[in-house]
């Protein structure tokens, strides 16, 4: 920590602040400037609260240096995180990109079929949709909860697909980790810390979407949370954050993925269909995220998404679904990756 | 709603979206403009999905009318929602200012009271104090919980304040019911549904922070997960929102109380210290919320801020708030309200 | 300024970055913290760029600790600019609220005198209207240009109001220059540093509307650029910035004042209609404005703002105004300050 | 533009704002809905100012349908503008991608033609380097000026790259218009209008950077005010906007690509060194922007970055850009494109 004085700081008042870091148990080191003196401060184990330093007389400011996350760093883990599955070589994280897609909701068992079954044929090794819906309005479709949860594992089974679903609290999240094979925490959650802690005790791997208005600090906090409690297995997902943007329903940020794989060693995923909101952009965005070196992206496809009962405007084609993996997979080894193709791919191209 | 057609659209175009309204049991208007034709549509009962009309072929844009949210909207309620207190003569709404100050974290029970004790003699009515934090790193000091419950009760009993404190999942929000007058839901939790449902099938006021980007809408639709499910006793928080402005932690968004009271009828309260995150900003924003109308205001107050175990920065000290509570009193009469000074003020002034 | 390295870096590292340092002629000062190494760097005058240091091998981050603006700053001169105008008593900064209030643009001499006839009975001293006008849109009205400017002249002979208007580009800076009391340079140009080192060479006072996206630090160097060329009347605006926020144009950010307050000795004012863009909120966001502890506010008001040619929804009428001149009076003391009423205003009331 | 009624509007209301639209010469369709009237309106031609409908009682909100901008819009030419330049086959727009690169600043004819070298050997056919430089500071360098074009000019004889460089204000618009190939209009003069209708008048390409936060309609409406003065060749460029987000500098909006590319037929570059502000994170920025569909990139390369006399910290070295020359090239078909090479750098290759 950095103890930046004012410029009128009397001398006493610099003795005082270094008196008190002292009294504290750290190290003060009293730096004069050509307009101010700074005081560095060492000793301490980065969890020292800078409340108290900015209350003295003279304090202009208090500078953290030390990062708040440990596990999630790759200071601590310098090696790229690689999630696998059981009797699966899917992976996220590692040379190959994971492509997660499906629908925004679980609508039937109809529907989740004909979509899995075009995701499935394009290659996806990993189907997405919506158990619990986390709606803006008390008033909109709220998802088909257990039955949905039900109809992916019948999924998992016919396809070969693993699942990735919503958790929105304590109950649902017990029974995701029961049947899906990702627990996915929403933006609107990432900082639930309960719900964020009651994952880490869980032995699931854990995809944590961006919050709207997430720093990188804390949106890595969000997954040291998890990982605090003994599960390290988890994932982050770029998905757009507020502005004064109106072109798109949210401003993607992919420079955020350089910034998270030189601070951490978490994979990192985009999903471009909440990230813009717009059906028009999602391919785009899709190959921009390979692109910028994401380690996979999450989409939305619906076989009829003029029907859907949410989101439909940002879902894709199943077509157009097809073209994506084409395209991330022509890109894929500009980044030093593949894109693996699922058994069932294999099997339709036959 | 209102569908806009792009400027090449076809007659046969509009013809498929008028008939796609029709087909929907809506009615369908078109309105040709110089330019482009928009297509009115009524008959909806505004819950209808724009996502299939954009979806249709010549369609640029759809532009929703009716707000989502009708129980906490003006236009369903005209008079102002006030909240009284059995036993006390203690209101938020209406013509009296309501001020809840406290510490940020209860830490003992010599530093509540005494906090009480000075903010009780200022003439405040409402306490708060944390119970359970939402702290962003694991690692931080998490509240004391029920004993910091027990000691709020205590201080209710001999202050004869008003307790407000924070729920932050399924089994807090009971217990939190159970002991305080008011739950408090914070900026993290105002989009977590669950919480915000469970909330409303209690009986207790609920007060909730708007969310860090979260707009005015967004806001209202949050009260309104509470009311649909009976729990008409909301009380908004407006704590400041993320922008890219750094001379505050965050940035105080004063002007939604206007828009808000035009919106609703729900009483509206500023929380000047996490809206700044500066004890020297506190008081003029306490200030400048009272004269844009709020319904008012809710402070950090820390007997010893400079070893507070949380948020030490933006307390204030009890003389600060003396001083501010008679610089929103004389405020107060421009905007057509009274500053109330609670029993013990009445006391200790003798 | 000070260097922090990464938690990786090698002994060899820190070394080679103190060498560095001591090359360009500065002081190095290693701090080895629990985690990382930060190095401290004195015997710099402000100016040295950061870019060189962060290229270094084994650096994380460079922290700059001096501030950039030095004559706009209380480091260097502590007591509060006040701008005074010869021939009147009107001023701004120092004790007096200072009001400015007209049309957003003169339309003709009939509007522009009916306006001012009001504003000066209500008591303001400072008369504004737009005689250039920085459009979004090239086919929108563009402002009566020097009409408007001899209009004003006749205005302040009329009513002994001091004339505030905005100019664009060098030809029409100095035209306003020859013609107003304070030349205004709009947001869209607070980065137009061409504008501004001219402005500087100039002898008038010059109000700077903060930019849409500034920070406080930039908000201070355009005042900085203008006192570089030695004119040290300058008078900041907050106008409100641009965030996701959308119940009003922008979001009105006045936590900037007691900031800016502790920051910088120039008066800062606030403009609650272009602020808001509603008229039913200006006058909660001007008795909001002196609250905080503003130098005072500037708000368009129009006799008739349905027929306005700009910015119609923002104007309120005459009643409105001197409904805000009674409100903002009584405030005043509050925050030790007065509104004085001009001469024509104490005409109007005998 | 739709007018849309307070529920609570009266029949006489809606009669009043209907008889009000019709006397200004346009027709209204009032359109009853479940909760509110809403009404269309016909028969303006776009420029209709909504203030005076947003004052008529009974009104909630006006809702604009039309957009602004027109020679800039796709409505009014479809085809792609493709520009190009006399004597070269470098151009901007169309299948071909567009590579602008050079050092932030000409700091001396070595430095300015060591990179040019460089860059023209990797492939790049256009050349960008700081004569006038818009400094938030005063007192930090602001380029070299005269000499600086006359260095860049000398560039563009032994290399054959084309100049691309900023104009501040009138005097260096009329030098750089002389001596450079593309005219660069920055960011934070994206809405000097008045600079942007003298760029208009002129007959060379002008390259417009997007505000720090502007919307793509205010974005388009810079390129319109061009256009309206007869020069059609414009081309827009993102650099990034600003945000909450803290880990670059700004926060690359790259799905403002697709949605300009429906919007209008203006080529659109991406400046992925201003929009990160970080080295790391240029080559992962740009590769995104090709894949996302950009028509080129701009680049800062510099030989010493650790000297640069200006924004060292985001100047990728020379091998670097070579390194992208090749990963765009490799991802340029996936989209279409094709990513030509120099006359030098074929040379070179030899």
């Amino acid at each position: 920590m950095l103890v930046v004085m004012k410029a009128q700081a009397t001398p006493e008042e610099i003795r005082a602040v270094c008196a008190h870091i002292e009294q504290l148990g750290y190290r003060a080191h009293p730096l004069p400037g050509a307009q101010r003196t700074a005081i560095g401060i060492t000793g301490n184990k980065g969890e020292a609260d800078r409340g108290n330093l900015e209350s003295l007389p003279g304090v202009a400011e208090v500078i953290r240096v030390s990062k708040a996350y440990k596990l999630a760093s790759r200071d601590v883990k310098e090696e790229d995180t690689v999630i696998r599955f059981a009797g699966s070589s899917a992976a996220i994280g590692g040379q190959d990109l994971a492509v997660i897609a499906g629908p925004c909701s679980i609508e039937s068992r109809e529907q989740a079929f004909a979509i899995a079954e075009h995701v499935a044929a394009a290659g996806a090794r990993f189907f997405r949709g919506g158990a619990y819906k986390p709606r803006t309005s008390p008033y909109a479709f709220q998802g088909l909860g257990l039955e949905a949860l039900r109809i992916m594992a019948e999924i998992r089974q016919t396809f070969g697909l693993r699942i990735v679903t919503e958790a929105l609290d304590a109950e649902t999240l017990d029974l995701v980790a029961e049947w899906a094979d990702v627990i996915q925490i929403g933006a609107r959650n990432m900082q639930n810390f309960s719900l964020l802690k009651r994952a880490g005790r869980l032995r699931k791997p854990v995809l944590i979407k961006r919050g709207m208005s997430a720093t990188l600090e804390e949106f890595l906090m969000a997954a040291e949370y998890v990982m605090s409690e003994g599960n390290y297995e988890v994932i982050l997902c770029e998905r757009g954050v507020r502005t004064f943007s109106d072109h798109a329903r949210n401003t993607l940020d992919l420079s955020i993925i350089p910034a998270l794989q030189r601070a951490s060693h978490l994979p990192i995923l985009v999903d471009p269909s909440h990230g813009t909101g717009r059906r028009d952009s999602v391919l785009p965005m899709a190959r921009a995220a390979v692109a910028a070196g994401a380690d996979g992206v999450m989409v939305e496809v619906h076989n009829h998404p003029e029907n859907a009962l949410s989101d439909g405007p940002q879902s894709i084609y199943p077509d157009q679904f097809a073209g994506m993996m084409d395209e991330i997979e022509r890109i894929a080894p500009v980044v030093g990756r593949h894109l693996p193709r699922g058994v069932h791919a294999a099997a339709a191209a036959q």
